[in-house]
């Protein structure tokens, strides 16, 4: 009736949560109470860990990943071969292949897919990138692990083309049934992959 | 395989993620990482926003209200009755009645509702507060806007119990078909206290 309930310092907090993915006014509203009820417990811990992580995250400049440190923590480990690169489109993409621990090199982080309709070309993601540091590095080997989309498959082609004059491996992930997925379930397209790329036994 | 990625900073920020309302380890990650890609765009304003929010925020020590000050904007503005108050659950029913702008008198919040079996009684709510500001404002009337939920109902019984031998008048609020409601979709209590309750054209 008079003022915005608890003042614009409630305000803008709601406003900076509705920012969050999966979040509209009225989810953003309810973090916020959440938060507010529990200032000591979740609020203090919460706005602590923001601010410990933009005080020390960096993007990493060879690969594109977020660490404390650049170059990140997989470029600086010499476990890791650097002549093998997995090239994916996200930070996520790194976390997932990571937790699944089955990625013996390095990545490549190109930021997004083609998308010529967006203006989104190989300049803009970090294609020329790549190019460099497969010769600097003498790579042997990139793995393209982009997503199964229209966008992911056509930026896979892109890049292969890029690569095919040189004497390097250019290979892509195994397409096919999921673990623990039940084929009547599973759409046409992943069932004819599946078929295609079938192995023997 | 070697250190969690992004290191314990990260970490620390999906894990304080994960407490929000709605949030699983997946959607805290994926929150996590929306607000590391957009550091100084979005991940630096809500850090700042809640710093200030903890630095500004009080328990309203009248009502129970959440604002900038205590006695809260409500309990402090003079147009509103002081002899009227508004007895609700939760923060969020405050900010729900002050939406709709139909109160005029002010709130007192119990802090939740009466649960014997998980040792909530009167005393873990704020309902001894409620009696005692009773007298100390010469209060004229008790709206009971409690949830029509079996514990808000039995609270607002308790409630109307305990004040049965003053003076004032104690109300709740009227149940019935939403606006907008269509029939066909209302449960039978509702319908029933629809009917019951059914007005004079």
């Amino acid at each position: 009736m008079t003022e915005p309930i608890g003042g614009p310092e409630v305000q803008r907090l709601i406003q900076n949560l509705a920012k969050l993915p999966g979040f509209g006014p009225r989810s953003a509203r309810k973090a916020a109470l959440h938060l507010l009820k529990q200032r000591e417990a979740l609020m203090a811990p919460l706005a602590d860990s923001m601010a410990d992580a933009l005080a020390a995250i960096e993007t990493c400049s060879t690969c594109g990943n977020i660490d404390t440190r650049s170059p990140c923590g997989i470029c600086s480990d010499n476990r890791r071969d650097p002549r093998l690169v997995v090239v994916v489109e996200d930070v996520s993409d790194v976390w997932a292949l990571e937790r699944a621990g089955v990625i013996e090199g390095r990545y490549h982080i190109l930021g997004g897919v083609l998308s010529p309709l967006d203006g989104i070309g190989p300049e803009q993601l970090k294609i020329p990138a790549l190019v460099e540091r497969i010769t600097r590095d003498d790579v042997r080997e990139v793995i393209l692990a982009l997503n199964a989309t229209v966008e992911g498959q056509s930026t896979a082609h892109y890049i292969a083309d890029t690569l095919s004059e040189r004497e390097i491996a250019v290979t892509r992930l195994a397409q096919g049934v999921p673990v623990g997925g039940e084929l009547d379930y599973l759409d046409d397209g992943t069932l004819a992959a599946a078929i295609r790329s079938r192995r023997t036994v």
